[in-house]
């Protein structure tokens, strides 16, 4: 917990696609309390036309959108997601990408909704 | 928001993955007033071993399965929502998916979890 | 119902890949009561570089992660979950996954969400 998967270009060099999960780690990390070694990520590179979205949605001007989808536990106020996001944003700038480019959604769940190995539960023993 | 993904067999033509993507959106704008400017796909198609599922579950005869699932915020009805794949499953027909082939999902969550862009959240200042 | 999303290397042998499928659709019919003609599983085999995750986070010596991500309707207990995770760890040991790299996460929806085929939602009409 938190699982991120990110969804971008497969012409992205490898090396900014690894930057690109750094900074999103980095985000959560910084922002919402996630533990540094508290970190599963998929990236997900694909072509271009695996990818279909409005070029100017509410006049934000998407060229190579990075999805980026993170699923963790419920909790969080909607001022931190704010600055999640904002901070998100920032990294990724950081390495590139365009901010316009940076499409993030949050899905939620619950401690008992975890298992990260050994087929325990972890997160119902531990402080979040 | 929405963000959809779809899931497919790699041996559809890149035309019609894109006519069902297409037939996707075309249904959550007429059945649950998404703007039309308001699409965020991905595609993603994959290898006949990459699926797995019964051929007969309730009587329904899958044999290549489309799986469409929907990330959006919550708040529709169960009506619309019924109305809703009633439209997917006639847009995917249109472009020659079988209707017993068309599997959908829903994932529901909040207005502040969604950034569309420049690490904002952008849906907490819009009426949806 | 439910849709289970299986992230693994693709250096896993196919057969693998499908006992994985296997075990992990056996510990939803066995711990859950998920019936046994309700599978719909998606396998995503990827390269070494699509995965990033801490190697020993809460002492858990990660691998070669396999994520086993779930999506089905609320209503299980906290302990049959607990079950469910035991059980889907001892699925997947019996066919070579180590325990420690068995990652599960649930996501939780109703029944309205799902539509199973030919445009209709199922689930409302059945006992589950």
């Amino acid at each position: 917990m938190p699982l991120v998967r990110i969804s971008l270009r497969d012409t992205i060099a490898a090396s900014t696609q690894r930057a690109i999960a750094d900074g999103v780690h980095e985000a959560l990390v910084s922002q919402i309390d996630i533990p540094r070694g508290d970190r599963f990520q998929i990236i997900e590179p694909r072509q271009a036309d695996a990818f279909v979205y409005d070029r100017e949605y509410l006049g934000i001007e998407h060229r190579d959108v990075v999805f980026v989808q993170i699923a963790l536990v419920r909790g969080r106020s909607v001022e931190r997601k704010q600055a999640l996001y904002r901070a998100i944003a920032d990294e990724l700038a950081a390495v590139g990408v365009r901010r316009e480019d940076v499409v993030i959604t949050l899905t939620e769940n619950g401690r008992e909704d975890w298992s990260i190995g050994n087929g325990e539960a972890q997160l119902l023993d531990i402080e979040l």
